[in-house]
Parts: C-alpha cells; sequence; structure tokens
C-alpha cells in the first residue's frame, strides 16, 4: 500500500517551518534559512551538493530515510518557486537547477495550468490543477508500489493532514525561536487525535519526531 | 542576581501548553492533562505526594533542578484556581490542598485584590493587582539572592517575555499532538531572537529544552 510521507520538515522551537515574506532572495522567509543549517554538514547533503564527506549518525539517518522507497513527490506551488499567480512564461524551472534532487515525477499544485518539464536525472515536474485529491491519486499512480513524499510547505502539508491524506509525520525541531512565519502544525483539532507519535530523538543538532496516523501501515 | 525562570512547561508537539476549556474538572483544559503525565513515574513526583520509589534519569533531573535556588514564585491567576472574576470568597485556596508544593513567598497575578493566604509548609499565597512588574519586584525582594520561578500559564509566561524579564525559559515537549488549547510560544516576534538553545535533550517520555536570554547570567 502506497503511502502518503511528511520527512524531515524542520521546524523551529516555536513551530515555524518558514520565516516570514518568503521571497526569491529569501526562499524560507525572513530567518528561516537557519532552519535547515543543521542538515549542512551531514552526508547526505554532501553527496547531494557534489562534496566528499559529511557525517553518519542520527540526522544523517532521517535525511537518507526521508528518500528510501519514494516514488513520487508533491509540492505546494511556492516550493517550486517564488513566483505567485499566473506564470508569466516558463523561465522559471524550479529552485534546484538543471538537475533537482527528486529523482522522479512530482507534482506541483497550482491554480496555474503548465505544461510538464521534464528536467535532468529523472525529475518530471507536472503541473496539478485539479486539487489535492487529484494531485495524490496520480502521484501514487506513478509511484507504483513506492510511496508518495509531501514535500511542503506548511500550507500544503495542512491541507492534507485536515483532508486526513498522511499516513506519516516526521519532521526535526530546530532549536532556536523564529518569533513569526508559517507555523507547520496550526488548524489540526479535528485530526490531532489521529496521530500517534513513534519516535521522538535528539541529535546534537535537532530533535526529530515521527507520528504515523493510526491505521496506517508502517 | 536574582533571575527570572521559567522551568518544565509542558507542550504538546503543536505547541499548546493547555487544552482547551479549562474549568475545575479541567485545570488543564480538555485532553491537556496527558501533558503532565511524564513526570508522574519520577521520584521527584513520588516524593512529592508521598510515594516511595519513582524512576531517576533526565526527566527526574529536569524537575529537581526547577526547585533549585528558587526563593520565590508568580503565577498566572488561572493557575492559582479555576474561579475568574472577583472572589466570591475566600474558600477557594489553591489547586494543592493545605500544603502547597511552593514552601516559599508565591505571588499571583489578578485583577482582584485578596488578603494574603498562608498556608502549611512556608507557602504564602500573596494577590498582587498592580501587573507583572510589581509582582516581579516583590517576587525578588523576598526570594533575596534566591531566583523566582515563573510557574505560568502560558499567557502570563508570554507576558513576562515581551517584557524582555525572563531569563530562563526552559519546557519539555510532549510527543503527542493535542490539536488545540493556549500555545506557549506566541506572539514572540519582538524577543523571539534574544534567546540561545544550550540544551535540548530526548528522554525515553519526552525533550527537554533550555533557552537562555542574552547576556543572562546561567
Amino acid at each position: 500500500m502506497s503511502r502518503l510521507r511528511v520527512q524531515n520538515i524542520a521546524v523551529s522551537l516555536d513551530g515555524f517551518a518558514a520565516g516570514p515574506s518568503q521571497s526569491l532572495e529569501e526562499p524560507l522567509g525572513i530567518g528561516g534559512g537557519r532552519l535547515h543549517e543543521w542538515a549542512f554538514d551531514t552526508r547526505f547533503f554532501h553527496e547531494m551538493t557534489g562534496q566528499p564527506g559529511g557525517s553518519e549518525g542520527i540526522d544523517n539517518d532521517f535525511l537518507d530515510r526521508g528518500f528510501e522507497g519514494i516514488g513520487a513527490w508533491i509540492l505546494g506551488r511556492n516550493m517550486f518557486g517564488p513566483i505567485r499567480g499566473g506564470w508569466p512564461d516558463e523561465e522559471w524551472r524550479g529552485w534546484w537547477g538543471d538537475s533537482p534532487p527528486y529523482h522522479c515525477p512530482v507534482f506541483v499544485l497550482t491554480h496555474h495550468a503548465r505544461p510538464d518539464l521534464v528536467m535532468d536525472g529523472g525529475t518530471t515536474f507536472h503541473f496539478v490543477t485539479e486539487g489535492i485529491e487529484v494531485a495524490l491519486e496520480r502521484a501514487k499512480a506513478a509511484a507504483g508500489d513506492l510511496d508518495v513524499r509531501l514535500g511542503g510547505g506548511a500550507a500544503t502539508v495542512q491541507q492534507y493532514l485536515r483532508a486526513g491524506l498522511v499516513d506519516e509525520l516526521q519532521f526535526a525541531i530546530v532549536p532556536f525561536l523564529l518569533g513569526s512565519g508559517e507555523r507547520l502544525l496550526d488548524g489540526l483539532e479535528e485530526v490531532a487525535g489521529d496521530f500517534d507519535c513513534v519516535e521522538m530523538v535528539s541529535s546534537e543538532a535537532v530533535t526529530h519526531v515521527r507520528l504515523v496516523r493510526r491505521g496506517a501501515s508502517t
């Protein structure tokens, strides 16, 4: 059974997955860049960015696990780029250069249709205008027996959580106060009780938390 | 230098220090009772409630440390009791029976004056109607060289945080989603950057986090 998994979303101690005022210059919002620093030192990140070495350990394990068994991704529009509203042209091709780190089909939620975008390394961006359920159906069809990873951002994760469609929600708590921005876990009154925390472990850098929806396969 | 310390406030993964609809029957709000279960097994809690035994370890250490060097407490009105508005009489004497666990002066923030209330075991409740600064002055005077502990609730902690008066903010993240209630860390845009996280460590049960205001003594 293919599952929908949220993995390695970084949140501040006060629960923000991005700072305020996201833009081309500050994709994670003001102050939000610090949310991802814990990953920079890992072997995972070194490999992704073509550097030698990098640390093993808990943080690296969680980053590795986040990519294991994933056959497709779903991203909110803002995860793909800073452009709001209609596409002015097809020049913007994502945050990641010619070869994005997905290496599989990626379904981008948007209100504005756009042709598929085939990138190097096996990533194809599909732009889905029919809503979150259709995106999930298409992603599951593309993933086959593998799981679908929901990459964010916070608003997109919340939509899927409220719809009861997320099977696993795993995130990293980064030890600083961001003060404002986009909360990851908000407006979840109706579904909070559906999840069990099956793992909570601190590394030197962050605390990793893994929640599983009751009844979902692990 | 006497410091103002917040210690062992329990928050859910989604940041709530109490559930909604606090009342006499549910002092921590609906679902909020689960926030404190991690403490029940400790030697600290066993001693406080007159039971033998109890577990040692990280959780017990943090609970012990929370009481070390404390000479006075400050509590928000709702931490003292469920009564809102004026005092109907002086019958309500706190949540804790005749011998509260403070054993020192406790300053209760309220808009409604009331005579000092002397309890067994060294606790005296003083009711302060002149606001948070006056309560802190009086508590520091009472504590002498010792620190003042700010016991909560969430709204009271936020008031002191926003006023730049908290030197140490230590809390425990409890691994479940509460869904709604009172957030501990909210509305802190102006002061979030003043704190450094000096400790984050997971036990089997919770993750303990300790933040220190830059420039405050540790």
